[in-house]
């Protein structure tokens, strides 16, 4: 059986048993069945199902790791987390986020004003706030309030203009005033994509002559015992360990030296993020060369080793941790919409009495082809094709020449695939590249999957159900947008394979997993497909409850946000439809009905083949 | 001087003229004045600017060739072109261009049922309306009011199963029926990075199979008399010409054969999109090898050749471009907010009374450097300024020690560059990645370039002033957003120089060009920026209005849009301030007020350094 590489990717978050996927919670409830669930309630198209058990899971997880290294290696500073908003911002999930963190030190990041609303209006008490990103006068005075109104919150400082707009505010609003935190530029550098997020070319932290400024500064505006917290960050998917242990030693080493040059309350060294989710489905393409125990033992033993080194405080330990606390709670359900095989069987040969030569010698290929000869003939029938539809483009043969082209290499690359189906595996993978089966999703990858757009990034995909039977067809997924890039293609180095589904006749359905970090907000309008319908699923002791249900816009709306007059659409519509000369007056009343519903529905494709609902 | 390669991107669109770039229309309005003009009314942060008189420029321009062609070859068929809308829907964008081709055979594509109703309120009358993408029976049904309503319709089919419903509502719904369309499904292919939307393993389109196919299921539903186009499209932004020959050669062959079968009401060739546009700055570099009446030239002569050799009637030329006609209809302000110097001089290096060995070494290549020894010097400090980090990171130098280690590479790096001034260019471009001064925009890259992040489309960009000074400062660009991405590096093979600005004391605009296709609608939200503010540049006989403004969403605006209750948030805020112990009743009552502000405006910077206004 195939297991879409679960036991890579899932974390035991979701199981396979009896043919379907499961939420390994409660009473394990299938996909299938919550998906048909909320299809049955009138919600189709694509689906974003959230676990706010998961987002639980994650937060305990990673407090749980870093509190036992602690102990493991008698730390004695303490551990405190913030989500940075800008991973994921929907209410959906940071309101959850929220609830299931009461009690821990496990606040929100914000890198913009609106976020730090955000982080203000829901970050727990007592729970920290950290401000990053680069900040005007209006942000810093929106930290000096959050203080005011009892947030324990740290502005993180980018460059040093940033640093005396808070010394001026400072003096303007008074006491209380906001923690301080310098962002180290580091030496060192990450490894991954996102590696250049760490490093002395990033674009964010100071250099050490900018660190010396910063004291010196803060020193002659008498606002050095609010410096209270170095940061840093090595890049977002750190896919190996080594450079964040090389980091820490370093930043570990300025955390010694401004607390020698007398930066006293300074006690906590926040490590940013990057704490890597493992997407791979295939063995071999990890993501990631470490544990979480291995991460936190790493972070935990590093800092404690330079503060014994230097004979210095152990520091409290800051964590930003964005894509490991939110990807696993969130799936994408696609419904199949159809097939568009190209797989023909020898009733669309349609051959003449008389055909063009090479056409004769690709049926005798396809007649006479053995195990021995497979992969020459194959070769020699795709040479023979290419010479086919030259020659149709010069005039020489005809439609009907050219269809039958097409016919025979596909009855010859299916045969060739049945002859060495026992032989090198890797052979027929590139070969079935040929003859993969078109799945037509119900979604936008652009709205949806836009790091697979603008990053290349895989996320786990696998039907809902029919996991007991083997998937036969070499799979390429498209979606419902006109652009080519919105297609997910068969990749023979990460082969994807699918069940052959007569979709006329029954459903289904893809899910694509972890999808929970930052792909939400960056979303594309492409087509002006918009966010896909979405609900929460709350697993509870006897079965699981649907709440936060939140509808995919309608088209009225779409319209509406890109500022079109709504109301005037609408009027010239109604107007068009009464003006018609075609039509009389009872299929105008029917047609203005059925255009109404139309408008307050949202965008995504309905009513599909045989009038079938999608 | 530097032109900024305006002679390769602009088509006399904008000139250089007195040190600033102007509009090249009317009385020449420069950008700075407008931007100026606007910023005088409080509209401050990224600028969104659109001239209309540039979309009926690009119109005129195609339709202009087209027609021209079509003269000198004693073409037959007819032109007639749309705007697929899906390069751009912004009601600002879409009505200027429908207004700007009153009269012409120009209208609107739509890839969705949201597009449709655009296409079908805004289309001018008898101008035609094309519908391509994967179509539910709703979005079909709504092509069939569309025919109602007296638009001149065509339904390009990408599946026989699309077939198969528009015959089914066909039979619902009765005459008039729309036309109906045929996509190719190409053997040739494109070139350029989109090429994948042509080609046989392409996302969309019928094979020759498929297309007998269709035909005969027309034909046994009496509709063969409604196929009326075939289409095709090889690729968006096509760089070289030939593959587009290529195409319409197999094109009109598969035209005149199904002529031939009976189609006797296929009259047109849909020639899709991907007609370029020229964005590159530099020379050597350009994105397409043809001008547009090679382009307009080619196309006609290749449907003539065809249609005489295969005896067929001239086929009417339908074209897709929405890129060629939007794109330089807008240019993307953003104000730079700041200088991240790393350029120190002497003063900033804090040499002790003795030094680490290497410290002295470096300060002693520093002063006996030469034109001679330049390179070698060179090499030899980023040599020790590796070996200094890493003594830092062992804990053997301290903090000052790692600062004058940075400002010795800094000011070697400066005072090689001046050396070397006259010698070999190519080496100079090198040194001076390392020192690149970084210029922060107020903007965000992943919401107003997102092809930039997605493609690594490059767009051009220049200052809005000082054009007849000499830029000295190899720049890189980076946004407001939390991310590492949100850079546009300074890349040696296209490398980007801007002025040495004190941005406190003087305001410094960037502009990027070409803009206006795609962007808009693929924005993203990341750290929750919204679009810029907009607004229309009319050019009038005696100067220019602005029109049509509309700002950037404001803070509540977009947490709405997040479906957050701004209801609640607003009161609990509220109750945070009245609940804080440390605020009496005025302070609490200003600092009420001040928060209201804020989240009535947009989430862009505004007050920066030295509390200057953005």
């Amino acid at each position: 059986m195939v297991d879409y590489g679960i036991k890579f990717w899932s974390n035991d978050d979701f199981i396979i048993e009896n043919g379907v996927i499961k939420v390994n919670y409660g009473k394990k409830p299938a996909l299938i069945d919550i998906v048909k669930d909320v299809r049955e309630k009138g919600f189709k198209g694509p689906l974003l199902m959230r676990f706010p058990h998961l987002i639980e899971k994650q937060v305990n997880k990673l407090f749980d790791s870093f509190h036992h290294s602690m102990q493991t290696y008698k730390y004695k500073g303490n551990f405190h987390a913030v989500f940075p908003l800008k991973v994921n911002q929907m209410p959906h999930f940071v309101l959850p986020l929220m609830n299931s963190s009461v009690g821990k030190s496990y606040g929100l990041e914000a890198g913009s004003k609106s976020e730090l609303i955000i982080a203000m209006a829901y970050t727990n008490k007592n729970a920290p706030i950290t401000v990053n990103g680069f900040k005007d006068k209006e942000m810093i005075k929106l930290g000096f309030i959050a203080a005011n109104i009892g947030h324990s919150i740290t502005l993180t400082i980018e460059g040093l203009n940033e640093l005396e707009t808070i010394i001026q505010v400072a003096k303007e609003m008074g006491e209380p005033h906001p923690n301080i935190g310098l962002r180290i530029r580091l030496h060192s550098t990450g490894t991954g994509i996102w590696a250049k997020s760490g490093g002395i070319n990033s674009k964010f932290g100071l250099t050490s002559t900018e660190l010396l400024e910063a004291i010196s500064l803060l020193e002659k505006s008498n606002l050095l015992h609010k410096f209270t917290m170095i940061h840093f960050h090595i890049g977002s998917q750190i896919s190996d360990i080594s450079p964040l242990k090389k980091a820490i030693r370093e930043v570990g080493n300025i955390y010694a030296e401004l607390r020698k040059m007398g930066a006293k309350n300074l006690t906590a060294v926040n490590i940013g993020g990057g704490l890597a989710v493992e997407y791979t489905q295939h063995e071999g393409n990890n993501n990631r060369n470490y544990t979480l125990s291995e991460f936190s033992g790493d972070v935990v033993f590093s800092l404690k080793e330079i503060a014994k080194n230097k004979k210095e405080k152990e520091p409290d330990i800051f964590i930003e941790s964005g894509r490991f606390i939110s990807a696993n709670h969130a799936v994408l359900i696609a419904p199949v919409l159809e097939l568009f095989s190209q797989e023909y069987d020898e009733k669309a040969l349609k051959l003449k009495e008389k055909n063009p030569p090479l056409i004769a010698e690709m049926f005798d290929l396809y007649k006479t082809i053995s195990e021995k000869n497979a992969i020459e003939y194959l070769h020699d029938s795709l040479d023979h094709m290419e010479s086919l539809l030259t020659l149709f483009d010069l005039g020489y043969i005809d439609l009907q020449d050219r269809s039958n082209t097409e016919v025979l290499v596909h009855l010859i690359i299916k045969k060739v695939i049945k002859l060495l189906k026992h032989k090198n595996h890797n052979d027929i993978i590139r070969i079935q590249e040929q003859v993969q089966e078109r799945y037509l999703l119900n979604c936008s990858f652009f709205q949806s999957l836009p790091d697979y757009w603008g990053l290349g990034q895989n996320f786990p995909v696998m039907p809902l159900d029919r996991l007991n039977k083997k998937p036969t067809r070499s799979a390429s997924l498209w979606d419902i947008t006109c652009d080519s890039d919105g297609e997910i293609a068969f990749d023979s180095s990460k082969p994807l394979y699918l069940h052959d589904v007569d979709v006329t006749k029954e459903e289904y359905f893809l899910a694509f997993f972890l999808v929970g970090a930052y792909q939400e907000v960056l979303g594309m309008r492409h087509n002006l497909f918009t966010h896909p319908t979405e609900f929460s699923v709350i697993i509870k002791e006897k079965g699981y409850e649907i709440d936060r249900l939140l509808e995919a816009q309608t088209i009225l709306d779409v319209l509406d946000d890109l500022d079109y007059d709504t109301k005037e659409i609408e009027r010239i519509l109604k107007q068009k439809i009464e003006d018609s000369l075609l039509l009389d007056e009872d299929r105008k009343k029917e047609i203005l009905g059925q255009l109404y519903i139309m408008l307050s529905e949202n965008g995504y494709l309905r009513t599909i083949i045989n009038g079938e609902k999608e």
